[in-house]
């Protein structure tokens, strides 16, 4: 293959270390300049890519590219914009082999969930198909740690640490309160479809009675019942109780719980998410004073607290996406393997895309204790080398540094637009 | 004065460094053990005085106690429990003493906030009037930054700098997400009367642009129009805006936003707080698509991201408080004096409880930009060095290592037991 250039986009929701995953592919490349040209970025990911909009990573120091191993967010900017099938979307798929092929791009690294390596995966074959065949890697990415084949996602493991340690401290604020003042916390985490991320919360207590005292996961029906007899149980008990919520937390209907809020005068539903209806749930029954806290982004943003072994996934998955795709291989993904639990070990596969696109991998039932209100041993095996370690960012008057890019615009070659 | 037992109470909500004040007080008692016999802490505060259900810290390591510098939450528990006026409530000022008397208490500590220095300065005249006279020390402790007085207050400068980080965070993430999604994001905090931690969030900017583009203080009055006219402003220049809103925002009649949520059926006001009121606004009226986070109890206990600042401040005031009882002064509390922003330095003063009791300290309108979005360079000076430093705990598996102490009671000594 002759030397061609490289393109890389962030694709969906960004994480904590989705930029550590950008710094492993641009550092890589430029240790293969022989082989690779250019690394361009999609500015706003694949949108980047359709509307020509491209930046020169080449413009940027080693330093910044440094830099961005420790820089939340997505610093080309991401894009939730999903290309459909080949037959509805073939002019998207043939605008963006245009592209690549105006810029003699030969390489696709697209870093995001399962939509994404969907994505990927058409790219290499309808790439093929039209005579111009780019090498095309997906490069994992997802707080939700919802891939399959791979053992676990860059970007949960910030995120799953941040949930555990803010768990626990809040946890160690309402027990000093409980005598007089708020018996039960609520906290609000993300995980529409799959309950890793609230999983990761029982991280936070180690022994009986600890904080969490109860876990919300999607993957469980919601049983009011057995729910407030639980929380009356641990007020009784411990003066507190402790609770996990996901935001996908649902009835046995399929109804997600933040959809059973009030609804306004005009009949808005009302914009709280799951906390304030499980609060409103403990107050309307057992009365107790309730506070809660909705993480957001500020879960997945992290990065002051993000978990050194995510980091370091993060940039061996940009890394190995790299190696892969000089080594000749297309429409795979980079996974993690874990070799051993105890002491933690693990390694860089490889899966084709095919194996990995449009599937989503659930909390297995086994994680899940027999009433399905917390985590089992095997839980807590699985999840516990995932947050290990620290990797603070370098701070200056009391802040992280996060320095942002140039992102310098590749001059366009093409005359046509095209509007997404 | 004979040899005498301490008292140590923690006193309503807590903070990430409470505890590092609790270590202040202990390790200095210890220090001077011919003065000072035993210090016994408060079991859920002032209410273990009063139902003489106090901790003997004695049985406590040097190492378990040093600990408590970098643990969050109250290790002993604190309440929300104001003792009125001497005449309403003479009863529950005469059983303190009794209480004291009974376990040869000569000093009171009494860590809280404006309340708690006005029962300090009570506890100090009903003990002498009684013959029992008790050194009484106030020492500040607060998120709100509103005790008169002393410079700052322990605990602000750690939520502070958790509004600060976690804003420039999730400034980061939205910023990527802002082409295809997110363009609004509010990040609410405390502060129901004075806007101190939401000015604290005017730190994670430092160029014009950067988030977040609007700040919404208690102090000035909420203009919808205004505030609206700058968020279509900012997502049209920067294409995403980003607002830190205080709890305690409120309308020119004092109404607070939180409280202009929908109602259910039922009439019930809407649980959330100010967050879904702010983006249910800029939903109806611009139609951008937002996102909310509400820190609640994460931001107060985040002794994870705490300021180094913050912390030896918070073991000084302890430390000094002790010196101060054994200097033969009462009444007093020990307050921090700014001796010079650049560099910043700081010393320990003193100040009378009756100057501190009941009073609030508002975030001067000199502070504010004169639109009343944004925080002015005065504030800048004032605020940035209260967040400088980091401290990072100990952590254990990829969490912060967060002992709890043994709080072995006081044997009783009284007949009659207290109600409270």
């Amino acid at each position: 293959m002759p030397k061609m250039n490289a393109f890389y986009a962030q694709s969906g929701g960004v994480t904590a270390v989705i930029n550590a995953t950008a710094c492993g592919v641009i550092e890589t490349a430029r240790k293969y300049r022989s082989r690779i040209g250019k690394v361009y970025a999609g500015r706003n990911g694949i949108i980047g890519a359709l509307t020509e909009d491209m930046i020169d990573t080449g413009r940027e120091t080693a330093g910044s590219i440094a830099a961005l191993r420790h820089t939340p967010g997505g610093a080309f900017g991401s894009a939730r914009y999903k290309l459909k099938g080949l037959e509805e979307n073939r002019a998207q798929y043939e605008r963006l082999i245009e592209v690549f092929k105006a810029h003699d791009i030969g390489y696709f690294f697209y870093n995001g969930g399962n939509d994404s390596m969907d994505t990927a995966h058409k790219v290499s074959l309808i790439s093929k198909r039209m005579g111009f065949p780019v090498t095309c890697l997906g490069i994992p990415k997802t707080v939700d740690n919802d891939l399959p084949v791979t053992d676990n996602c860059p970007g949960f493991g910030s995120v799953a640490k941040y949930v555990a340690v803010s768990t626990r401290e809040a946890a160690l604020d309402v027990l000093s309160m409980s005598k007089t003042s708020t018996k039960v916390f609520i906290l609000e985490v993300m995980g529409r479809h799959a309950g890793w991320i609230a999983a990761a919360g029982g991280l936070a207590g180690t022994k009986p009675g600890d904080a969490p005292h109860i876990i919300l996961f999607p993957e469980i029906p919601f049983d009011q019942t057995a729910f407030l007899k639980r929380v009356k149980e641990s007020v009784t008990k411990y003066d507190y109780c402790v609770i996990v919520v996901s935001e996908g937390a649902r009835f046995a209907d399929g109804r997600f719980l933040a959809e059973a809020g009030t609804r306004d005068a005009f009949g808005h539903a009302q914009l709280g998410g799951v906390a304030p209806v499980v609060a409103h749930m403990v107050r309307d029954n057992l009365g107790y004073k309730f506070h809660y806290a909705i993480a957001d982004y500020l879960q997945r943003s992290a990065r002051h607290i993000a978990s050194a072994t995510d980091v370091r996934q993060a940039y061996a998955v940009g890394k190995e996406a790299v190696k892969m795709a000089l080594a000749g291989h297309t429409a795979v993904m980079p996974v993690i393997i874990r070799v051993s639990d105890q002491p933690y070990r693990w390694k860089i596969g490889q899966a084709p895309l095919s194996k990995i696109a449009n599937k989503e991998k659930m909390l297995p039932r086994r994680y899940i204790s027999r009433d399905g209100f917390s985590i089992t041993e095997a839980c807590r095996r699985y999840l516990s080398p995932l947050i290990r370690g620290e990797d603070y960012p370098p701070y200056i008057n009391g802040l992280p540094k996060y320095p942002s890019l140039k992102n310098v615009p590749v001059p366009k070659k093409l005359k046509a637009g095209f509007v997404v």
